[in-house]
This record gives structure tokens, C-alpha cells and sequence, in this order.
């Protein structure tokens, strides 16, 4: 046992490293002293090319015992933006409120971990922080896992910081994150004059027929613990600036939404189905930004649930909704949940957590590791 | 009577003197020196201001007979481009041809008239001739008839000398045209993110919608003259290049073309209905860039018919297909047909009319005019 950390200083410390992503340098200076200040073993390493790298990662581990916990979160925050009240990297506490960018997105979360865990010596811990969350995360959690891969680091649970409570500090944990793909369908046609449409082949009639076929998909009805997957139709392109010509071409970008009946890559097919139904030479391609994940509610989550109960008196609702989180990539590891601050102000201007909170989770993060280490 | 003009050389006289559209100028100066010899009154008048204008016509008037047959045209040429064997102003003879831009659209037509016309003194003649046909059009034949009915001339028949022949010289005259009408569809929404698609409203699937309905519409079946009216989607816009992002607008853009069964203020009527019973609020506009016209099969194309079969032989069919031309502001004025030379070459690279067809249309357009003010 070494020294105990204030969660609140060292969220400010934290803060008052600019840290736009992707993230280096000072903000991991500032956390590996904390965590060997705790006790951790630190392994701080850089990896990646150009676009989407260099990218600076931290991996930390404490204790040799079977029982393993994980928490994983970022330093990176996302660009401030203009209009603050004072500078975003002040980290500033008025009136109970500490703010700066990143205060809980997520770096009030990163300082109440450290804390929770300088607090005790139990168990195993395993701290998975990348500097490039909020950015391409090509090079960030992917890199840690092949890192822990390497090192033979296997958590039996992992706990992702990411803000998640909504209106009061426990009410909403994720238990899953629905999975993301983009598709782009591209038909082809044969470009000619309006005034002589049999000598041509306008692919728009085709993109419509398939665009109205695809509204009609019901992916699924939802499933106990998530909506219904969702098509996005968010771009159409033909780009003819011609007012008498009929186009050679015309595309659209789709999004969806999905939860665990589905896989990405299905989807992919089903749509070029759906398109080569209607236009046999239509191209269909996607980018599978993450697979749907589930931690099915069970003994990790109700420990949580437990630890939240005993400091807010709060039952949080398990959820999945929201968008991506590096979570997706962690499920492959082990059980993961989600906990953390309050989201109101993530990524907005004056992005600020109340003391309190800081304060309270860092008991909530410390009964969790209490109860998991057992 | 005056002198007699050969429309070969009068023809090269207009293909040498460069008048990309708008024409001005000296090709005018050519025309009315011919026109003047022919016993013509010229009447030449600038009108209009930029964008469309200002823009050169000419009108010119002889005798002051009770029958009166006007013949329309340009001398504006499309731009000549590149790959020319010769100058495109040269107007060479080479092998039976004379090679230029406007050789058979239209100064060889032009020429071939103003020729037939000095053969004759019989009735009234009048020429209307427009130095913006191949542009916006917006201060050319439309001003022209303005000049005319301020002057109270009123044309019982107008001849347009557009290339109407397809293969051989008389093989096609034109007793019609179809109506152009360019539609805009602004089907508005509201941007959002596309994890959260409750919060956001996409205006895609509606402009889907809308365009699946539209094509299914059967304006008509076509007529005894017409081809069915035909509407083409020509441009769909969203421009929406965030993967993650429900766009808030999407567009898009008809071009319908159209029989004389149709008016184009009711057909963008129509598509309205249609767009604000998938999206009330979306907004239709719409550009009528001509309405249908038929000269009804009579006396004037039998007239017609008649003199080109004396000419060539060939009884020349009567059609109602192709793009627009300035006859459908000309058919408000009094019955109108199209004929002239053959079509093969025009707005291409090294463009070029038969010697031998200007000398037969100068007989033809003789012929007319013996007949019509018979
Ligand atoms: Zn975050
Ligand atoms: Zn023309």
C-alpha cells in the first residue's frame, strides 16, 4: 500500500494537460506518476502511422492474484471549441462544479479510478488507457489488447469509464453497445439526353427502386435489451449539373444501427442482394465501424449495480443505448460494462462535473474493485 | 425584282463571318446586304441586358400582299471545338460539301431562303432571324415577335429552317415539337445523428418515396403525332459527407418532356401533389423551358409535302421528335413548320451540308413561296 490519491486534484491535474486527440506526452506523464505513486507497473508505448498514427497508449498492472479486474478509458478529448468561460484547460472548481474539457469525458473518471485503486492492494488491476479514443482509434484500445495479448494480460472483467450516467450520477450503466456499419451502393448507367431517354439508361429509377425496397426492411423488432436496428439512408449523390442530360451514375451512403441479431458483414450482403435485385452491375461495398456486443446482465453487472446502490441509493437502468464506444472492441476480451459521469456536458463548451461526482464515484469505482477482487 | 443571289455563295459568306453564339455583327451585316438586294426592308435591333443579352435580330419585310409567309431562323453557331480538318470559318468546298460551323445549322437554310426569295417578288415575306437561338434564347425569336406585333405583322405561315432531314435532303419535316419542363423536389428535414434517428427527421426516405411514386406515373400513352410524354429524375443532392450524420435537406430534379396533351405549369402542379402528400413541407419549383406544340397535318404541311416531293422525290414524314427549337414560341403566332437540312453533322467537328442539297432546299423554299402566296 503507498500513497492515497485525491481524485479531484488529480482530475485537475489531468484537465490542465491539453490533450486534444490523439493525446501524449504530459497527460500520461501526469497519470503514470499517480500510478506509481499506487503501486502500478507501468508500460507506456507509441505505435501507429500516419493518417491515423502516431498514437501514445498506457497499459498498467498491479498484483499477481487470479482474480483480475480491467478498467479502460482515454486521455484524449475532443477540440474544445470557442466560448468557454475561462480556458478549458484552467480546470478551474466554481460554485462545486470542476471544469475543463475532458472533466467528464473522461478524464474525472481516469482520476477516480486511480483513486478507487490507490486505495487498496487486492486482487489483480489492469488500467488500458489510449490516447486516441476520440479520434480514428485505429492505433488506441486495439493496440492495447494486442499489447496485453502479447504480455499473456487476460482481465476476467472490464470496466469502461465512458460517461454514462444521463440526468444523476448512477443512473445508467450500458451493458452493450449496438454495432455500426456503412454501405455504399453505387449503380451505373449510360449517360445520354433526355430528349432521347431509349438511347440511354438512367440509373436514379433503379437507386429509387432500391432505396424504397431497403425502407421496407424491418431488421429486427428489438431484442430484451435493445431497440430495433436501424437503416440510415445519408447520402444520395448523382452530381449532374446538366438539367437535359441523364446521368451515367448515381449513389447513396447508408448507415445502420444494429444490436446482436445481426452481424456487420450480413448486412453488407444483404444490401448488395437487395441492390442487384434491382440493378445487377450496382457495386455495394461497407466499413464495418464495430460489431453489436452484450454483456448479458448477470453477476458483473449487478456488482455494479450494488456498488451504485450503496452510494447513490440509485438502481441504474442497464442499457446499450447511444452510439460507439472502444467497449465494442473489449467484449471481445472478457464481461464489460460501462460506468461513469454525468454526460450532460460531454464535448460541449463549459464541459464541467460536479466535485461531488468525482467524489462519489471514486467510492463507486472502489467498492466495485472491493467487491470484484473478493 | 433584283438581282438573283446564289445561295452557295451567300451561304459561304454567313459560315465566314465566326458568330458564336450570340451572333452579331458582321454576319448580320451579310444577311441584310443580301436581304437588301433581294428588295427586303431590314429592320436590325439590339435588346436585352446580362446575363441573357443584349442580343442581335434582324426582321425584315417585302411586299404588301394579303398573303404572308415568314421564315425563321438564326445565325448563331454553337462553338466550333476542337479537331477541325480546316478552319470552321474557311466554309471550303471539298468534294461536293461545304464544311462549317452553322453549314446546316443553320446559314445554309438562311442562305438557301433569303436565294429562294430573290427568285420572286410574289406576296409578303417576312424573315425572322435571331442571333441567340443556340443560347439562353431569352431576348431572340421571343423579342423578334414582340418587334413584330409592335409593328402589327402577322404571318399566316411560318417556315422554321431548321435541319430537320435526317438521312437524305426532304426525308423529314417537323409539325411539332415536344414541351420541356426542368422540376426542383426540396424535401426538408432535420440533421441529427444517426445512433439517435428519434431526434433527427431524415428527409431521404420521403424524396424516395416521392420519386418511387413518380415513377410510376403514366402521363399518357402517347398520341397519333406524339411519343408518350416522358419524365426523367436527372439529379438527386444531398451532399451530406458525414458517415454518422441524418442530412437535413435532400433534393432533387425532373426533366419532363411532353406532348401537346400537357401543360408545364400543370405538370409541376402534379409533381407537387405528389411531393406534399409524401412531405408537406416540401417545395416544388418548376422552369417551363417551352410547351408542346402541333401544327395539325393540313394544308400547310400537304403545301410543304408537295413542293419537297417535286424537289427530291421523297414524301417526307411528319414528326414530332427531337429537342426543342424556337418554333414553339413562333407556333403561338400562326401555324408552323420545320424543314431543312440534314441533321448528321450539326454542333459536331467538321460540320458540312452537300453543295447540290442548298441548291435543291433553294428550290424547295421556291417552291413554298410560289405556292404559299399563290
Ligand atoms: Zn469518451
Ligand atoms: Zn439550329
Amino acid at each position: 500500500m503507498t500513497g492515497v490519491i485525491d481524485p479531484v486534484v488529480l482530475a485537475q491535474a489531468l484537465i490542465a494537460a491539453d490533450s486534444v486527440t490523439p493525446a501524449s506526452g504530459v497527460v500520461f506523464d501526469v497519470l503514470e506518476a499517480a500510478l506509481i505513486e499506487s503501486g502500478f507497473a507501468v508500460d507506456r508505448f507509441t505505435v501507429g502511422e500516419a493518417p491515423d498514427g502516431p498514437v501514445e497508449n498506457l497499459l498498467a498492472t498491479r498484483g499477481d492474484e487470479p482474480r483480475h479486474l480491467a478498467f479502460a478509458g482515454h486521455v484524449d478529448v475532443v477540440p474544445p471549441g470557442e466560448g468557454w468561460t475561462a480556458s478549458p484547460w484552467s480546470a478551474e472548481v466554481r460554485d462545486g462544479l470542476l471544469y475543463g474539457r475532458g472533466a467528464v469525458d473522461m478524464k474525472g473518471a481516469v482520476a477516480a479510478f486511480v483513486a478507487a485503486a490507490s486505495r487498496s492492494d487486492a486482487g489483480t488491476l489492469s488500467l488500458i488507457v489510449t490516447g486516441d479514443e476520440e479520434g480514428p482509434a485505429t492505433y488506441g484500445t486495439v493496440a492495447l489488447m494486442e499489447r496485453m495479448a502479447a504480455r499473456g494480460i487476460v482481465p476476467d472483467l472490464c470496466l469502461v469509464g465512458e460517461p454514462t450516467s444521463t440526468t444523476q450520477l448512477g443512473d445508467m450503466v450500458k451493458i452493450g453497445r449496438r454495432g455500426s456499419v456503412n454501405i455504399w451502393i453505387d449503380v451505373p448507367g449510360r449517360q445520354g439526353h433526355v430528349a432521347y431517354p431509349h438511347l440511354a439508361d438512367n440509373p436514379i429509377p433503379r437507386l429509387v427502386a432500391i432505396l424504397a425496397e431497403i425502407e421496407r426492411v424491418v431488421l429486427d423488432e428489438g431484442t430484451d435489451w435493445f431497440q430495433p436496428s436501424n437503416i440510415e439512408v445519408t447520402d444520395i449523390a448523382v452530381g449532374n449539373p446538366a438539367h437535359n442530360v441523364i446521368p451515367a451514375k448515381a449513389s447513396a451512403r447508408l448507415s445502420i444501427r444494429f444490436n446482436d441479431r445481426h452481424r456487420g458483414a450480413d448486412l453488407i450482403d444483404r444490401i448488395r442482394v437487395i441492390a442487384q435485385a434491382h440493378a445487377p452491375a450496382a457495386v455495394v461495398t461497407g466499413r464495418v465501424s464495430g460489431e453489436a456486443f452484450l454483456t448479458e446482465p448477470g453477476a458483473f453487472s449487478t456488482l455494479l449495480s450494488e456498488s451504485i446502490h450503496g452510494a447513490t441509493g440509485l438502481r441504474p437502468e442497464l442499457s446499450t443505448t447511444g452510439g460507439t464506444s472502444d467497449a465494442r472492441f473489449l467484449s471481445k476480451l472478457c464481461p464489460v460494462v460501462e460506468f461513469g459521469l454525468i454526460n450532460a456536458t460531454m464535448h460541449k463548451v463549459d464541459e464541467a462535473v460536479a466535485v461531488d461526482d468525482v467524489r462519489r464515484l471514486t467510492d463507486i469505482y472502489a467498492d466495485v474493485i472491493a467487491r470484484a477482487l473478493r
